[in-house]
C-alpha cells in the first residue's frame, strides 16, 4: 500500500466498504486512471468500489467530511476524459462497476430497472429475453455501462427513431453531492408534479451527483430489420431523400447514415474484402435501415417503392435493397469500417458535431471550402448520423503528409474553423460525446454568458463544495 | 384607472411597453384573473401584455427593481390554477398572448419555431401546411398556447407515440428571473455541451423563468389514421391486449384508450344519439388508433390481423375496425363524450393520475374496493390514456345522492384514498395537469424530503427574490 492509503479519508472508506474494495495499489488502480483513448492519465488517493447505492452515499458523506473530491466512473469508455481524475492525487475515483444488478424487468410497462454499473450489452440481452428491444446501441456497448451512458447522454445508431439515452430514461436514483439518496426511480410516462430533476442529472457527467440506478424504456421487438443503400450526388440531395424516406416509412425508418465517397475509398483501400456496392462511383452513399413490426417482406416492399419513387424523381442515382439478413449486415459493415479505415490511414482531427438537419449541406459546403483554403489537399472524412444532423467531420492530412506533424501544426486551427462554422449554423460542438475535460473551454466559449451563468448557478447550488467531478463540463 | 395604476412599478411598465398594453381597468383585467374552471379568482396590480421577448425581459427587470412578483399566463386554460394571481393585488399578470409569431418553419429539420403565445391549433395548422404533423393535441387546443403547454408539460392524446410536450421540444428562449434573455433556441437532435436547462424550464409552471419562444419537433404526416374498438372483460385483459397490439403495430399504434362500461352507460344516457358499438355489453372497451404511413387499407388490414389473433387467443370478447374516416371519427367521438356525459350526470371528484402501465389493473381493483368500502354505491368513471398509464379516475356520487353535498362531504377522503393508492403503486398524483396551486400541498406530501429539498434548492438558486409565480408548484 502506498502512503495515500493511510490518509484518514481512505481509512474511513475502508471502514465503510471493506479494504478489498478500496484500491490503492498502483497495479490495481492503473486501469482506472487512464481514459479509453489514452489521452489523459491522472492520479487518485484511492479507487472506491462500492456495491450498493447506500455505500455510494456513505462514501460521498465521507468525501464531504474530508473535503475529498470524487470522480465517478462507469465502463471507462468515454471519449472526452470525463471519468479520469486530475494529476493531484487528491481525488478519489468512485467506480460503479459493482452496482451491476438488473433490479426489475417489467414487459407490460416496457421498462427495465438497472443499476449504474450494468453493461449496455447486458441490458440489450435482458430486454431481448423478455421479448423487448432496448434500442441504445453504440460501439462500446460490450464494456460501457448505463450509468456512463446516462451521465454523457450517449447517442449511437438508434437516435433517429428512439432518441438519445435521455429519451430512453424514465427515472433515476441519484446520490446527491451531500450524500443523500434521491429515489426518483419512477417508471411513468406522465408525471407533472414538480421540477424535472431527472434530466438535470442526465448529461451532467457526474458533476451534480452520482447516478446509481435508472428505469429505462423498452420498445417492442421489430419483426425484421432491413437495410438499403442509395447513391446520391450531394448531401443536399440526401436531405431531400431523407424527407421522402420519412414520408414513405414514418417511424419505421430507424437509420439514415451518410458516407462520402472518400470514406468508401478508404474502406476499399484498407479492407480489400469490402466490396464497393455500386457499379459506378457516386459522391455520397446513404445507408437506410427499416425496423418493421410486420415482416422482412413488408420492409423490402416498402424500400422498393421508396427507391422507385426516388429514382423516378432523380433524387437518387442508384439504389440497392438488401436481399437478406447477411446483406443487411454487410451494408452496416461498410459503415462500421469507416472509423477503422480512417485509423489505418493515420491519425486525423476529429469533430463530433451536430447542426440542424436542414443546414447539413450548407455546413459541409462552407466548411470544406474554408478547410481547403487553409490546408490545400486536406482530405475530409465525412460520415455519420445524417438523420440526427450529427456528423463525424474529420480532417485527414493531405496525401503523403505525415499525420502526426499535420495534427501538431493544424489541430487548433482546424478546430476553430469547424467550430466557428458549427456555431454560425447554430449547431453543437459536441453532439454525442460530451464535454469532459476535452472540450471544457470550447464549450464555454461558444455559449452565451447567460447560459454559462445559469450552469454555474446550478453547479454552485447543488455542489457548493465543488466535490463532484470538479474540472469537468465547466470550470 | 384604479389607484394601483399609479404605483411606480405600473408607471414604469407603461413607460416600457405603452399604456395600451398595461391593463389596470377591472373590466379589462377580469378575464385574466379567474382560471378556466372558475375555481380561483385573484387580483393584480396590472395585466402586462408585452409583444416581444425583449419587452418581457424589460418588465421582469422592473419587477426586480420594484420587488413585484409576476404571474405568467398563456391561454388561461390550465386546470390547476397555475396562471391565476393571489388575492393580494400586489402581483402582476404577464400575458404572453401578443408574443404570437411563428418565427420559422423548417420542414427539412422537422421543426417549427414559435413564440410562447401562439395557439396550439395554429401550430398544428402551420405544420400541416408544410406537409408535417405537430402531434400535440388536447381539448383546449383552440385556445391554449404553446408557452402554457410547455410550462405545464401538457400531455393529451398523442403521448403513446409522440411523448408529452417535453419530448416535442428541442430548444427554448427564456427570460430569467433576473430579466436576462437566454437564447437556447437550438433545433438539434443531439447536443451534449452542458446542463439540460431546457427541461428545467419545461414543466416549471413559470416559477423558474418565463418561456418566450420554442423550437418544436415536427413529424411526417401519416397517410391515414384508422381507429378500432375492442371489448374486454377487465383492465388486466386490456394490458395483455396492449402488449399484443404493440407487437403487431409497433410505432404505428398512436392511441390506446380505456373506457369502462359505466362511462359508456353515461354517454348513452345523456347523448341518446351515441350508439353503443357492440351487440352485447362488455366490462371494458378499448379504443385503438393506428397512424399509418402507407394507406388506410394497410392500417385496416393490420387491425384485422391483430383483432383476429386477439379473438383467437380469447384476449378480447369482440372487436370492430372502422370502415371509413366517418366511423373512425365516430369511435373517437364516443371517447370524447365521456367528460361531457359525466358533467351532465353532475359534479364528481376528479383525479388525473398515472401509475406504471403494468400496475393499472391492480390499481383499479384495489382503489375501487377501498372507495366502495368508504362510500357504498359510489360510481367510478374510469377512462383514459391506458397506453401511457394515465387514468382519469373520477368518483361520482351514488345514484340519487346530491352531487354537491357528496363533494363537500367526501372530496378530501376520496383524494386521500386515491393518492395513497397511487403512491403505493409508485405513481403520480398529477399526470398531465401540473401542480399549480391546486395540488401544491399534496405534491409535496408524496415526495421525499430529499426531492423537496432539491426542488427548493433549484428555486432559491434561480429566483432568490421569489418573484416568479410564487405560491405555485412548491411553497
Amino acid at each position: 500500500m502506498n502512503s495515500a492509503a493511510t490518509s484518514p479519508f481512505v481509512a474511513a472508506c475502508i471502514d465503510a466498504i471493506g479494504a478489498a474494495h478500496v484500491l490503492t495499489d498502483p497495479h490495481d488502480t492503473a486501469p482506472f486512471l487512464t481514459d479509453w483513448r489514452r489521452r489523459y492519465t491522472g492520479s487518485a488517493c484511492a479507487v472506491l468500489c462500492p456495491s450498493t447505492a447506500d455505500e455510494v452515499a456513505a462514501l460521498v458523506r465521507l468525501a464531504n467530511e474530508h473535503r475529498v473530491s470524487i470522480v465517478p466512473q462507469g465502463g471507462n469508455t468515454g471519449l472526452a476524459g470525463g471519468a479520469t481524475p486530475d494529476a493531484s492525487g487528491a481525488q478519489a475515483v468512485l467506480s460503479l462497476k459493482r452496482l451491476n444488478r438488473v433490479r426489475d424487468v417489467d414487459p407490460h410497462n416496457n421498462t427495465i430497472t438497472v443499476e449504474a454499473g450494468v453493461v449496455l450489452a447486458d441490458i440489450q440481452a435482458r430486454a431481448e429475453a423478455a421479448g423487448r428491444l432496448f434500442p441504445l446501441s453504440l460501439a462500446a456497448e460490450g464494456s460501457c455501462s448505463i450509468g456512463g451512458n446516462l451521465s454523457t447522454n450517449a447517442g449511437g445508431t438508434g437516435v433517429l427513431r428512439y432518441g438519445n439515452t435521455r429519451e430512453l430514461c424514465l427515472g433515476l436514483e441519484v446520490v446527491t453531492p451531500q450524500g443523500e439518496l434521491w429515489d426518483g426511480l419512477r417508471g411513468l410516462r406522465k408525471d407533472n408534479t414538480g421540477y424535472d430533476l431527472r434530466d438535470l442529472f442526465i448529461g451532467a457527467e457526474g458533476t451534480l451527483g452520482i447516478i446509481t440506478a435508472a428505469v429505462m424504456k423498452l420498445h417492442p421487438q421489430p419483426a425484421a430489420r432491413v437495410t438499403a443503400l442509395a447513391a446520391l450526388p450531394s448531401p443536399h440531395a440526401a436531405l431531400d431523400f431523407l424527407s421522402l424516406a420519412q414520408r414513405h416509412a414514418g417511424p419505421l425508418l430507424t437509420g439514415f447514415e451518410l458516407m462520402s465517397d472518400f470514406c468508401l475509398q478508404l474502406v476499399g483501400k484498407h479492407f480489400a474484402q469490402m466490396r464497393y456496392p455500386f457499379a459506378q462511383r457516386h459522391a455520397q452513399i446513404v445507408l437506410l435501415e427499416l425496423s418493421d413490426s410486420e415482416s422482412e417482406e413488408h420492409a423490402r416492399a416498402l424500400f422498393e417503392r421508396l427507391m422507385e419513387t426516388a429514382l423516378e424523381d432523380n433524387l437518387v442515382e442508384d439504389a440497392v435493397v438488401a436481399e437478406n439478413l447477411a446483406q443487411s449486415k454487410a451494408f452496416w459493415n461498410l459503415r462500421e469500417h469507416i472509423p477503422l479505415a480512417q485509423a489505418e490511414e493515420g491519425l486525423n482531427i476529429k469533430h463530433d458535431i451536430a447542426v440542424p438537419i436542414s443546414r447539413i449541406g450548407h455546413f459541409i459546403d462552407e466548411t470544406d471550402a474554408a478547410i481547403a483554403k487553409a490546408v490545400p489537399g486536406a482530405r475530409m472524412v465525412t460520415f455519420g448520423h445524417l438523420g440526427d444532423g450529427n456528423l463525424h467531420y474529420n480532417v485527414q492530412a493531405p496525401e503523403g503528409v505525415d499525420a502526426k506533424a499535420f495534427l501538431a501544426q493544424y489541430q487548433s486551427a482546424m478546430n476553430q474553423i469547424v467550430y466557428d462554422s458549427v456555431h454560425r449554423h447554430r449547431g453543437s460542438i459536441s453532439a454525442e460525446h460530451g464535454v469532459g475535460q476535452l472540450k471544457i473551454d470550447e464549450a464555454a466559449q461558444y455559449k452565451s454568458d447567460v447560459e454559462v451563468r445559469l450552469m454555474k448557478t446550478l453547479k454552485a447550488a447543488f455542489d457548493p463544495l465543488n466535490l463532484m467531478n470538479p474540472g469537468k463540463v465547466l470550470r
